[in-house]
C-alpha cells in the first residue's frame, strides 16, 4: 500500500528495520493468524497494513468518550474532509476499548490501571507491527492528582515513577518478578515542554510522575471506603513525593513507559492535574472547568502534531 | 424509607450494626459531602438511601454491554414490571462505570484489572454504606482462562490467589506493601455449586481462581507483544499452577475478595472459562458460542437470587 512505500524514501535496510515498531516475540510472526481479542480485529479477518499502515500519532486515555472527543478535535485541527460527527468507532465489536483513526493519528481508550493499559498495549503494539508502522510517536493524554500544583496544570512526565519514587516498573513473568526501565523519550518531553509556551490558558510544567494501582489508599486519599493513616501521615508522604520530584499521580504511566521503551516506541505522557492533593482529596471542580482541563492536553498534543505535519511553522 | 424499616424487624441492635456495609474509615462520617466522583453521585446531588437503600445482591463484571444484558436479564427472571429495554444507566454521567438498578439487585460493570475494580469496590461500599444496606451478597461474574477444564466450564473460587498461588492480596499504602486475605465466603459457594446441579447446561466445579495484573506475559501466554519464555516453561507454570488448586485465571479476584471480606460483606467469584490454556493462548470460539458461554455465570446467579428471593423453591 501507498503509505508504507512513501515511507521508504532514502533509508537503508537497518535504518528501516530501526524504525520499525518492534515486537519482542519471536512466536508472533510464526502464527497463522493473530486475533487481537479486546479489539476484535485479526491479521485474518482485517487487512491492517491497510488499515492503519500510514499512522505516525497514537494517542490514549483512559476514558472512551475523551478519546472519541479527541478523535473528533484532531480531526478539525488537521482540517481534514468529511464530518467529525460521523467518525466510527474501529473496536464496535467490543466494548473493551474503543477506538477512532483520523488520517495518521489513533486515540484509542484504555480504562483505568496499569493491567488495563497493559491488555491494551500488547494489541496496539501487535497492530502496529503487523501494520508495518514506522516512525509512531505514543502519547498518554490523561487526568491526574496535582502535587503542588495549582488545578488545571499540565504536566509532561520527566519520569514515571512507582510508590517508592523509583523510575521502574515490576512485571510478573511466569511467577518471577522482572524490572523494566520507565525512561520515556526526553526529546518528545522537551519539544512538548517548548510548544506549550506558544499556547495561550496552557500552564505546563515537566516533572516526575507517579504511578500507583488503586486511586484512594495507594495515593493517601482519606475519602475510600478504607482509610488506616491520618492527615499528617498523608501530607508526609505527598512532601516526600514532592522532594523526590513528583508532580503528579495517575495510575498508567510506568507500565506505559516500560513498554513502549522495550519496544523501541518512542512516547511521552501528558495529564492534567484536576486539583493540588495538598489542598484535599475530592474532586470538587464543575463539570464545565473539567471539561476545560481536560481539553488542555489534548492543546498541547495536537499542536505538537501538526508541528511535525508541517500545518503550523 | 420503607426498605430499612422492613429490614429491622427482629434484630436487636448489634445484629442490626453487624449486618451493615461496613467501610472501615473514621474521618468518612465527618465529611460533609461525598463526591463518588467515578460514578458521578454524591450524597449532596442523590437520596442514596431511597435511591439504593433495598439493595441485597450487587453483581459486578469487566464488561459494560455485559452488565446491561445482565440487568435485562434479571430483569426478566424476577417478572418485574415495566419495559427491561427501557433499563437507565444510573452513572450515565460517566463513563467510567456504569450501573443498573433491577428492583432489590445492582449490577454494575467495573473494567479490566485490580486497580479498575478496586476504584470501583471503593465507591460502590461507600455508597451502599451511604444508603445503609444491610444483608447484602456481592458476586463477580466474569470471563476467564481455565487451567485443565473444558471451554464454557463455570469456576466458582473457593480461594482467589495471586501469581505465587498464594490465597493473599498487597496492598501499597502511603508507599507500604500490607497484606490482606483473599479468603471468599464458603457459605455463598457451596450454596451456588449445588444450585448449579439443578440447572442443565452448566457444567461448575470449586476451584482456587488466579488473579493477575496482566493478560499476556503474567498468564504465561505465548501471543503478547513480549514474550521471553518457551511453550516448555509456560506449560510448566500452568502445571504448578494446576497442582495448586487452580482451576482458572482473572485479573480481579484477589482485591474482589479482599476489599469485601474487610468490609464483612459476603461475596463470590463465579467465572466461565472461555478457552483451557494447556490447549492455547488465543480466544477462537465464535462469537454466538462466547456470548452463550457468558450467559452462564449469569444463569447461575439469578438462579441463587430467585431461591434466595421464594421465588423458587
Amino acid at each position: 500500500m501507498a503509505p508504507i512505500l512513501l515511507n521508504c524514501m532514502g533509508n537503508d535496510h537497518n535504518e528501516y528495520i530501526k524504525q520499525q515498531v518492534q515486537v519482542k516475540n519471536p512466536y508472533l510472526d510464526t502464527m497463522e493468524e493473530d486475533i487481537l481479542y479486546h479489539f476484535s480485529l485479526s491479521t485474518k479477518t482485517h487487512n491492517l497494513p491497510e488499515m492503519f499502515g500510514d499512522i505516525k500519532f497514537v494517542c490514549v486515555g483512559g476514558s472512551a468518550n475523551r478519546m472519541k472527543a479527541f478523535a473528533q478535535f484532531i480531526h478539525q485541527e488537521l482540517e481534514l474532509p468529511g464530518n467529525p460527527d460521523e467518525i466510527r468507532d474501529i473496536c464496535e465489536g467490543t466494548d473493551r476499548y474503543c477506538m477512532y483513526k483520523v488520517g495518521p493519528v489513533l486515540s484509542i481508550s484504555h480504562g483505568m490501571g496499569v493491567p488495563s493499559i497493559s491488555i491494551m498495549l500488547h494489541e496496539l503494539i501487535k497492530l502496529l507491527h503487523h501494520a508495518q508502522c514506522r516512525d509512531v510517536v505514543l502519547f498518554r493524554l490523561g487526568t491526574s492528582g496535582g502535587v503542588g500544583l495549582a488545578p488545571g496544570t499540565v504536566v509532561i512526565t520527566e519520569k514515571a515513577v512507582d510508590y517508592s519514587f523509583r523510575p521502574q516498573f515490576e512485571q510478573v513473568v511466569l511467577g518471577k518478578v522482572i524490572t523494566r526501565s520507565t525512561e520515556l523519550d526526553e526529546g518528545v518531553a522537551n519539544e512538548l515542554l517548548q510548544y506549550s509556551s506558544e499556547l495561550e490558558n496552557l500552564p505546563t510544567v515537566i516533572g516526575n510522575t507517579m504511578c500507583t494501582h488503586d486511586f484512594y489508599e495507594g495515593q493517601g486519599r482519606l475519602d475510600g471506603a478504607l482509610c488506616s493513616f491520618s492527615h499528617e501521615e498523608k501530607l508526609e508522604y505527598l512532601r516526600k513525593a514532592y522532594e523526590a520530584g513528583v508532580r503528579n499521580i495517575e495510575m498508567e504511566s510506568t507500565v506505559f513507559a516500560a513498554m513502549c521503551r522495550v519496544c523501541g516506541l518512542k512516547a511521552a505522557v501528558i495529564c492534567v492535574a484536576l486539583l493540588n492533593r495538598f489542598d484535599g482529596d475530592q474532586i470538587t471542580s464543575s463539570h464545565d472547568v473539567l471539561v476545560e482541563y481536560q481539553q488542555r492536553p489534548q492543546v498541547l498534543v495536537s499542536h505538537f502534531i501538526k508541528k511535525r505535519l508541517g500545518q503550523i511553522a
